[in-house]
């Protein structure tokens, strides 16, 4: 071939890969009532979804969520190989802890704390070892007191703190939603409030608290490409 | 090779196939502290092998306890793989419950009917799949009085109802513990005590109700050989 | 006065008592949701009022409801001076129980076993020493399956029994609300729901529940005038 | 009497005044099983009655233990009359609320938070009417973690913050104990143990515990002679 020719064919070449479709990064969140509600219009998925078209990254991302209400960490395990692995996704957020905690209370059947980690261990570890990216979040909130005064602070705290320790100690990327939340709730909660500033019902996010929620993982997600 | 070449060497075959020892049936006992003691001197899993030897029956079975204290649906389903499905048994005894019940008063932290149901189909269903025989068993009591009148009671028969009517529509073999129990204390519990006659603590079994529990087992266990 | 005038005045001074009304007995119902919703048309409490209406013994009781919701025993022993004692009742029936139980696994915040009696004697104890007759009741259901397998079965039988000795110990008249529940579902419970044929929701009361409460406390009321 | 004579005997008298005993101040404790705890030996109460002699104000005042270990508030209500009213104290410290915090978890029995004031106000508003000082503790620590991540650090922290804000509305005196352990253990922990700084486990006290308390009531009860 000769250069001329080369010089002729260059530009379709270019054309070609235009418009062959970039390799999307399948990014799932796995979680529960929140994540659920999370892929609703409004939720902090679509957020997610909207902002990666603004800032002209959609063609790099798909998301799917893969929350169910009630989930606590074991019962994402319980649906981890369907949900997640046979997804053949590329990042995994595992947004849980709530429910783990909440229903010691509720119900009578939360997660003892030993146990929390054991299968949250189980589920990242299987994430690296099959070269999936996995993001870990710690749980949000159980009321929106910024005193420490919500009924199961101390156990959210220490749940969130262990997934702190395990993510600096795996080196797994965190979204650090526990303490997001209490230091916006430090500044714009001046009535000590339980909900209605990022929540509807203490744990269920309004549009200020999916907002938040979006902005966090979106600032982590986009350092993944 | 001529008859009478062959009429020498049988008598030979057959010694050989005499002195082979017969492939034994690796026989798993899956479950929570009451399976952990089993193992041990006067447990019932001792005590089924010793049977097994009295009646003669000991080449065709390995017993293999596989019990950790605390341990609810959910924690056999972690350790399944590892402990379980590993090990390559021929059968295996799936004995709990007890702590999803009990745990929801003492700890906060039991589970929920519904989910007991999904993580001990997940553990039937892969045996079956991987063409081991599994063996159901209720769980058998948290308190010896025989008027139902223990706390966990209810909820206790809840969920060994429900195990009887899975073991029933999907074909699994079922050892009715709690119903043995019942039975025995209905008999044996004049006094309507809430432990000493099968336990030592209203869980955890004595001498007795290590023996009940080794011969229902035992008289299951013989049949799948 | 003479025989004469006496004669005279006889018929007059009867004719007096004829019309004067009788001193009517202040009828108590000492309890929780149930109670509070039986002073409402078609409660159990209104119910029993159109009874005695009907036999022509309105003139005899007044019914006067004191039921709160979520009320436990002790609930009623803090409110029990000015609802019960300021309001010099004849009789008093208290139906409590159900929340002391069903508490523990709705909220962690039931009550203990020991102290439920402690309460519930203080209770008792009181009204007989100021002369106030009392009546117990049983707490009926929490969940309506009949082959015990409501998961707060065992706990309230448990109550019960204790109600029942202490009944019988004390000489207190007993309206064995549970054993008649239990009786019912036991002929109208074929399918085994575990509401819709006493309650609505498992505990409060529908139409049949509300009339067969009625039933069984006027029965015992009645002896008491 | 002449007035000589009154002028004699004038100094007699008022040597008599001098060496009769002034009328001591009756303390009670009113608590748990740390205040039960608290009479022995090495406990807070018999700490402050050592410190009492040391400073002379033995003759001043009385100090009684009334702690029962399990207490909630609404078991010190049961009790009020014969342990506390019947006993005419002059002051009584009133420290509970671990177990009603407590025993959500560990046995479903925990007291609900408006109830917890509901009680605890029917004590204080009573004493307060019969002329006897109260002197109200907030509810010392159930784990010593000094990061909010006890368990039941939020929990605490909300009766807490209630009993806090009933003394200022009430203008009743208070020992902030939990402020004192925080406190205490802010500087005091470095290695952030669960006990062993201020508990044997967790909540009883062990010496430096019982002297921080008994620091901190006595220098509100000397106050109130």
């Amino acid at each position: 071939m000769t250069i001329k020719k080369m010089t002729l064919l260059l530009p379709m070449v270019l054309l070609m890969f235009a418009f062959q479709p970039a390799k999307k990064k399948k990014v799932i969140f796995f979680g529960d009532s929140i994540t659920q509600q999370g892929a609703r219009p409004g939720g902090y998925i679509t957020r997610i979804d909207s902002m990666s078209k603004v800032e002209r990254l959609a063609d790099q991302f798909e998301f799917v969520g893969k929350g169910i209400g009630g989930n606590k960490v074991y019962d994402l395990f319980l649906r981890f190989q369907p949900d997640v692995l046979d997804q053949k996704p590329d990042i995994v957020l595992v947004y849980v802890g709530i429910n783990d905690v909440w229903h010691k209370a509720s119900a009578g059947t939360g997660t003892d704390y030993d146990k929390f980690g054991k299968f949250y261990d189980a589920i990242i570890s299987t994430l690296k070892k099959q070269g999936i990216q996995p993001v870990v979040c710690t749980p949000s909130v159980i009321g929106e007191r910024n005193d420490c005064t919500n009924q199961q602070d101390g156990d959210l705290n220490q749940y969130a703190k262990w997934i702190r320790e395990y993510a600096a100690k795996n080196a797994v990327p965190l979204v650090d939603l526990r303490k997001i939340f209490l230091d916006y709730l430090a500044k714009n909660n001046p009535e000590n409030m339980e909900k209605g500033i990022l929540t509807v019902d203490r744990v269920h996010l309004n549009e200020k608290g999916n907002q938040l929620v979006a902005d966090a993982m979106w600032k982590v997600i986009k350092t993944l490409k």
